[in-house]
Parts: C-alpha cells; structure tokens; sequence
C-alpha cells in the first residue's frame, strides 16, 4: 500500500498496537467459582515486545473484551505497556493516539484478530493477524503470522517489523551515498 | 431438513441451545486438592453469544455433566445466559422450554456434542457439533464447525445461525415485493 | 492373544486398570510458587469410567509418579475409583490384585502410557494406549486410541471394552440356542 | 562435529544444559490478578531428567527469563536439579560450569529453544531443541525433537543422548576386545 522499497523516503514503524486477547493471549479465561480469572501469555511474547521498545518502537496494548481491571493492570505492568481498555471504537481510539504523537498511518504497526480490527488492519503501514484469525481478519491483514495467538504471534510480528526497519534504514543509508557521489 | 429458501414462509431460529462442557468449554476441568475446580472459556465465544442476543436470539446453556451449583452461576452471569444444570433428559428439557415460549423445532438451533444430544440435534432446525465430537453427534448435526470445543464453535455457529437468518429475511422480503407486484 | 470370538467360551472383561498421569491426565502439573498442584481432567473420560461402572466393570487407578497424596484423594472420589499410589512393580501389584479378586489376566482391560506398563499391556486380555504414546508402549497395546491421553482416551477405549463385552455375550446367547435346538 | 563412532576414544556426555522456559515447560505463563504466576510441567520430562541422573548425568537447568525466584525454587526442588537464575550471556555461565566441573564441549548436552542458546547448540556435543522451536534454533541443534516443548522434549533428548552413551560403551568395549586379541 505504500512504498516501502519505492523512491519515497523509506518510513519505519514508530508504534505497535496489539490486541490483548487474541494475540497476546490466546483468548482462553480461565474461571472458577470464587477465584479471579486467569489467561496465559508465553514468554517468547513478552521477548518480542522487549525487542521492539529495545529498538525505540513504543507498544500499546488494546483490550475490547471485558476483563478485569486489575487483571490488565498485571498484564500492562508485566510487559511494560500502557494498556487502553474498553476500547469499543478501535480506529478512533488509534486515531486519537497518532494525533496525539504525531504519527501517520505508515509508521503505525497493528495486530488484530477480528472484525472490529479490520479498518485499523487495513490503514496501517504494517499489519498481521495470528495464525488462527477468522478470514474476515485475515483478509485486512498485510502479514499473516505462522505462530497462533498466545504461541508466538507478538514475537513473530516484531521480527517482522524489526527487520523491514532494518531494511529501511540501509536502503536511507544507500540513498545518501548514491545523493553524496 | 426443512425449506429455508424454499417456497413455505421462511422461518428464522429464536432460540439456542448450548452444552456447556464439551461446546462452550473444551470439557477440560482443573481440579487441585483443596481448591476450586476451574474451567477455560474462549472470549470469541463469549463474543459469539453476544451477536446472537443483539440479534433477538434467546441462548440457553444447558450442562448434563456434575459442575459446582457456585461454577455454573459464574459461567451463567458472565455468559449472560440462564444455564440449567443436571440435564438428564435432554430432549424432555428442551421440549418444556419450547413449550413454554410457544416455539417448535424450525426455531430452535442447538449445539451439542455426544450421544445424549443426539435427538435433540436431529429434531432442531438448525443444529451443530465442534469440531473434535465423537461420530455419534457429528452424524446427527446439520452444520460440523471448522473450530474445536470450548475454542470458537459457539462462535462459529452464531454467524452461522445469524447468515441464514439474514438470507430467511431477505427472502422474506423478495416475497413479499413478489406478492405486491 | 485369546479368543475372543474363537470356539472356547468367551470371556468378558471385568476388571480395567488405568494410569492416572498420561492416561487420565495429559501428563501436564500446574505449578506455582506456593500453591497446590494443579492437572486437568476431561469430562468425557469420567463419563467412560462411569459407563464401565454402570456395566459392572470394576475401575482402578494406578499412578507411578509422586503426585501429592491429597490431589490422589481427590481425583479418586471424583471419579468414584480406588487409586494405587507410588506403584514401582505395576505387573506384580496387578497379580495381587487379580489374585484378590479371583481374575484371569483375559479378565483384565489394562490404558497405559509407557515403559513401565509394557508387561501388563502385553499380558490384559485387552490393552490400550492413548495416541501420544511412546512407540515401546505402542508397541505392546492391543489397541491404540485415536484419542491423546487426558482427551478421552479413556472414554474411548471404554466404549472399545463394553463393544467386545457385548460381542461376546451376544455369541455366549446363541451358542446356547445352538446347543439347545 | 565429533567423532562418535569414528576412531578417537568415544567420550560420553556428563552434563546436561536445559531451558526452563521454552524446554521444560511450553513457555506459558499463566497469570491472574492476585494470583502466583503458574507454568505447567510434563510428568514425562520429569522422569527424562530422572533417567538421566540414574546414569549418572547431570542435570542443570538454566532460565533467561524473569520468572519469580520463589517458582524457580520450586521447580529446582521438584526435578531435583540446580537452576541458574536471569542468565543473561548463556555461553559464559555454562562455559563457567564446565571448567568448575572439568568438562569438555564434547561432555556436554544441550537442550535450548532460541537465538541466545545458538553459540551453545553449536559447541555441545550433543544438542537439541524442541520441535516447536525458532528456525535460528533449529539449524544450530544436532537433534530436532519431534516432541514440543513442555510436552515430552526433555525426555526424547534424554533417551537420546542414553542411546549413544550406549552406542559409545559398548564400541569402547569392542575396542578393547580388538586390542585384547
């Protein structure tokens, strides 16, 4: 949708908004009578995210399911992530982020899982959806991960992402030297 | 089964009836010596009933298997849904209910999974079995979802329920433009 | 091994003897700091169990592994079996328990997992494996599920057992309308 | 890399390196609001890693991740083995071990699942990486488990490296017959 090998002046990701439920678990709650509710979240994950801030990518988490707060509290501290929940309207709250820092759509990477992400796959530079996304999603998404939700899928996007800003940066990198000869 | 694009008057399900182990969750029960048993739910799922409420469609659980009276409240209030617990006669029970509501089987949609539902799976207009059920159900089920137990068939089975449903209308409506012609 | 629709007089099964760790359960323990131990059961192998019950098929547990003795307590109340504990000789504790009660090996049903349950799974008039299995525990069952351990493997080779059951009682009925006429 | 069944003098592995997260549990963390964070463990690597220290292997396990000191302890005390807590330079620490302990490259097996363990899959002797791992794991490990992680893939390496540790007995034994006549 926009060149990122073209003539433009290659841009790179700047942030990543991912989906808690569905991508970063696997959508899973597990619930007993009087106990709090628990998901899963696997490690290699939690690795990606650290990846990607390591390399100056912030990383917000979406929530639109109705968990707990204080359960998003633990997920947000955990991976070190500002959490926003109750997101009924994701592409308005998305909107609202970039304005906010100054981004364009082409520096913005989104991981979603279903229909409410659709219009937000589509805009952004980057997009992908978890192996075991329904096709409605899949469709949108620019990437389509071989990791399912929970199992991988956060870290396999950020190398995805990780390695087309690398990419970017040499070919920025070759355009200078051929503009200096 | 029945026309629902037939030439009779096009009739649409009011009503679902869903196990709980084995449909809404994966039939996995957590057990620890002194501790509460804990079960796992799929937010696609619960997402799933959501659609069909919004949408007119009455869903009721239905558990043949021993759960704590404490779990099934738990499962019940964050479903939504009224759940009725010690199911011994499935189709005796589900005839009761359509009894009372004044519905018959063209209305009624169910999801079930082994061989105490299989009456039930034959008499409903629509009815389905996840992916991962013994032979018994599958034979009897109208529609086989792509998705497993306790992972996206409730899911899968609402926009089923609720595609016919909006092609029964439309139907309804060319009909009725028919007539008026 | 032993004729089962052979001319000697068939023989029914009437005693099973199953794992607890990766038959019942899928092998996994839950485990966290200071909390108790935690495994899953699925609820389809504790109806087999209580379908085998209801025909007269005695059920024992047997777990070689060090799980705590009240998660053991637990797990056999639930499933309304005696359990054996910290079994280092299965094939010797087996004969003791077959000598008990009077049985012939061709009278033992016998769902193990590994290396340990060869013996017993080559001797039992009728043997299983769950489908994840190791090859040597494969190799020595007279059936192997299509069902993973703690899956319903054991519901599985339960409905296998009462199968055969019924054969033979069902050639026992007309050998006896054979002799009389 | 070396010779096992070549001409110099089989050496036989003493030490086995293994992964905590990512090895011997599948990489999930279960987490709740309140609650301790949860990991599950496969009873079969349980006794992989018994089998290993039977015949004389040692077992260490290492962990890169943050996992809370307390559940490290626990699992520590659960396999029976030292655990080296927030690894950070994995071949420095092991390389510490080995010179401690005496022990060669060749001496030493090495179960990892990620691009930090690479330098060590290469050096080992003998190494391994779950089925589900990372390719930059995978084409560094001499052995590809066909068990994931967490589920069965410490104990086929365990049987593995067994299997040439007799391999490589009873050719030093055939030696030494050659040599004797």
């Amino acid at each position: 949708r926009f060149g990122y090998f073209g003539k433009d002046k290659p841009e790179v990701v700047k942030l990543l908004l991912c989906n808690v439920s569905g991508c970063l678990t696997d959508g899973q709650i597990y619930i007993s009578a009087n106990g709090e509710d628990m998901v899963s979240i696997n490690i290699r994950d939690q690795a990606g995210i650290d990846m990607l801030k390591k390399e100056g990518v912030k990383v917000i988490l979406i929530e639109q399911n109705p968990i707990t707060k204080t359960l998003a509290d633990k997920i947000s501290q955990r991976m070190g992530c500002r959490i926003l929940l109750d997101v009924d309207d994701k592409l308005k709250e998305v909107e609202k982020l970039m304005e906010k820092d100054g981004l364009e759509w082409k520096e913005v990477a989104y991981l979603g899982n279903d229909e409410p992400d659709v219009k937000c796959l589509n805009l952004a530079g980057l997009s992908a959806v978890p192996l075991d996304a329904p096709v409605v999603a899949l469709n949108a998404a620019k990437y389509s991960c071989h990791c399912a939700a929970g199992r991988g899928a956060v870290r396999e996007f950020a190398e995805h992402i990780l390695l087309l800003k690398k990419k970017a940066k040499s070919q920025m990198e070759q355009d200078r030297i051929g503009r200096d000869t």
